[in-house]
């Protein structure tokens, strides 16, 4: 079964997108850790990371260093943290989360909630900065 | 003055060394969330790791996923896990971290005490698997 990055990749499911390419896709992550908590996936589907090719697999981080960059601009924060874990969704993401202190990367602390209309306000600073 | 991790690139300070290239150096954490908690950095002093030039970050990711590789294959874990955070020592790094589960990411979990011998033996193990 196509895991639900790859329906969010084929238009099924909406997402709040950031970028998009040919090969790669960032958007809004809807359970996130801060405003502005961004996923960062390669279209094809694969689980683990490091199984990427070499060459795909840089090109994710070229494409996760641009969204960086830019909401380090539209977010107010110190730095864009960057966590990968695996074990949940079977489709290799990247978490790109605002932070300020180090403990604004915690998995196990209460996810947030906004609006429609926040998350899109932010998703639009995000692309406006890219 | 120099960052403790260039203090390390200079051999200033030891390590226990897992690879290393031209511009580029992993070793153990020493204060790590799990055995095996490895860290690699460029050698070339750069705070922030979206500030790092885009070749030489994308060949920093290329790096790391082959240590990441030796990492699972020399240490019992379902997945290498990746954190950087970089609110700390000012010098860029990524965490790749042994996991089973997800709260294994935890930076506020207390952090495990191995001793030299067991620190020697699974970087002795990852290098192996290299």
């Amino acid at each position: 079964m196509a895991s639900i990055f790859t329906r969010i990749v084929n238009g099924e499911i909406p997402c709040y997108k950031i970028a998009e390419d040919e090969n790669y896709l960032a958007f809004l992550d809807v359970s996130p850790l801060a405003k502005g908590h961004t996923l960062v996936i390669p279209k094809k589907e694969t689980d683990y990371i490091f199984d990427i090719p070499s060459a795909e697999h840089q090109g994710l981080w070229s494409f996760a260093q641009t969204v960086a960059k830019a909401i380090s601009k539209a977010v107010p924060c110190r730095r864009v943290g960057v966590a990968v874990i695996g074990l949940e969704v079977p489709h290799a993401h990247i978490h790109l989360i605002p932070m300020n202190k180090v403990s604004d990367m915690n998995f196990a602390s209460p996810k947030l909630a906004f609006s429609k209309g926040e998350m899109e306000e932010v998703a639009g600073s995000i692309k406006a900065a890219l």
